[in-house]
């Protein structure tokens, strides 16, 4: 039901289609440079665990906004109004997917928080700035994701293995990634393990646990990322009554460009 | 004939026993957080190519200063007399080692110039304050170096094999250690290799070219570092009618704050 394929430029034309049920497809290539998110939505006291949750794990968790209860816009991020600005959403009632609408007005209560975070398209898009490959938007394919061996900090009755994302390149390319995604921590930030997948409990790198297969070339060395799947993995395990999230690829577009978000939200407000 | 096991702390109270000729021991740990440097002294044509051979090759090569033809001091690193300044030099004929005086004065001459090349020292101090284990020094072992499969850039007379040194070491410490060590351009800057040895053809890690054996632990991943034995094996292979460089382990130090390197040695000027 996607209003048109080719590329919507802004973010803000790109909502306004959203927000009129005219836009429902996945958000990669759309909004220009715009930062996208992660979004998590959570009411009552599991908002209050789940928030100091992201605190403890800012890897896999990186805060780009969090809401005042009630309040469905997030002001730092744009003119956003969460309960019709997602492509679509998914549903989750005591930790099972109860659908994936399109708008949540009906579902919107007093006590929600939503939680934007940090995704990996920025750094994706910084690497292939440097001329580094991304080998799975070659390939056309989603990224692969793996649940570990690591775990993350617990906070209330949210805890589980860290997920990460993995990228092969050759090893001086890798060197590189870790210089650049260093100076995005809202973007996962460093890459969490490189080399051996058995040291962080993956034993079969062409079985990811979500996402595609990957397309490891002679030479490659394994680059592994903290992932926004983690947080998923821990709400859905936790099973809180409600909760609500983007659906995996429709991401909340934001109005910052991707490439000032860590000094736009992490620096001192000038205003 | 060192006069003192115990460490000199300050750089100038170092260089003034070495210039009495009172030491002539390795730097290493003596001076405080003074940046040390190799040191190549070139006379001539070979002077001019070796200029260029450095700025082609700047990751072996971290130029920290060259000096005035025919002038010993280096002003920009301290009061300085390369005539004197460093415990132990070596001096080459023809590309062959003639010995390892600890004072060139008698064979200084008037077109010399002198170039003080980054060491690897700044960096490993970094490493250990940031918590991530420097296995050789732990061992009282030297850095293990290895000749590799990739060539430099050439320069007049100037080429050779890049030369790199290995720390082995877990690969959350090898990703904290890249991102560490790009600040650091003067000290060889981030690794050019983590990873399978064979790809920059280096058979055995156990058997290196120069310094000891290394420490590897079950677990660790190999990473390596542009090496400043770069420069002097480019030199001995092409053979000048004289060459004079310091002994190995016996550094010119300077009066420069390792940390402060960077920024006083790349900055603006400001007197």
């Amino acid at each position: 039901m996607t209003e048109s394929t080719s590329a919507i430029s802004t973010p803000a034309a790109l909502r306004a289609l959203i927000r009129e049920g005219r836009f429902d497809g996945p958000t990669a290539g759309h909004g220009g440079e715009a930062l996208q998110a992660n979004l998590v939505i959570l009411a009552g006291e599991a908002a209050q665990d789940f928030l100091r949750f992201c605190q403890a794990n800012p890897r896999p968790c990186p805060l780009l906004a969090v809401g005042e209860p009630g309040d469905p816009s997030l002001p730092t991020l744009g003119d956003i109004d969460l309960r019709h600005d997602v492509p679509r959403y998914r549903v989750w009632r005591d930790g099972a997917l109860e659908g994936e609408p399109i708008d949540i007005a009906d579902l919107w209560r007093d006590d929600m928080v939503s939680f934007a975070i940090g995704c990996s398209f920025s750094f994706e898009d910084a690497l292939t700035r440097a001329g580094i490959p991304v080998r799975h938007q070659a390939a056309g394919r989603n990224v692969p994701m793996y649940r570990t061996s690591l775990a993350t900090r617990a906070a209330g009755r949210f805890s589980g293995p860290l997920v990460v994302s993995m990228r092969a390149m050759p090893a001086a390319d890798a060197i590189e990634a870790i210089a650049i995604c260093q100076r995005f921590p809202l973007a996962h930030g460093a890459p969490v393990h490189i080399g051996d997948p058995a040291q962080i409990g993956i034993t079969d790198l062409d079985r990811p646990d979500y996402g595609d297969a990957p397309d490891i070339r002679a030479g490659d060395i394994p680059v592994f990322w903290a992932c926004g799947v983690t947080p998923q993995a821990a709400i859905t395990a936790a099973k809180p009554a409600l909760a609500i999230t983007h659906a995996p690829g429709h991401m909340l577009v934001t109005d910052v460009p991707s490439s000032q978000a860590e000094r736009r939200l992490t620096g001192i407000h000038t205003r």
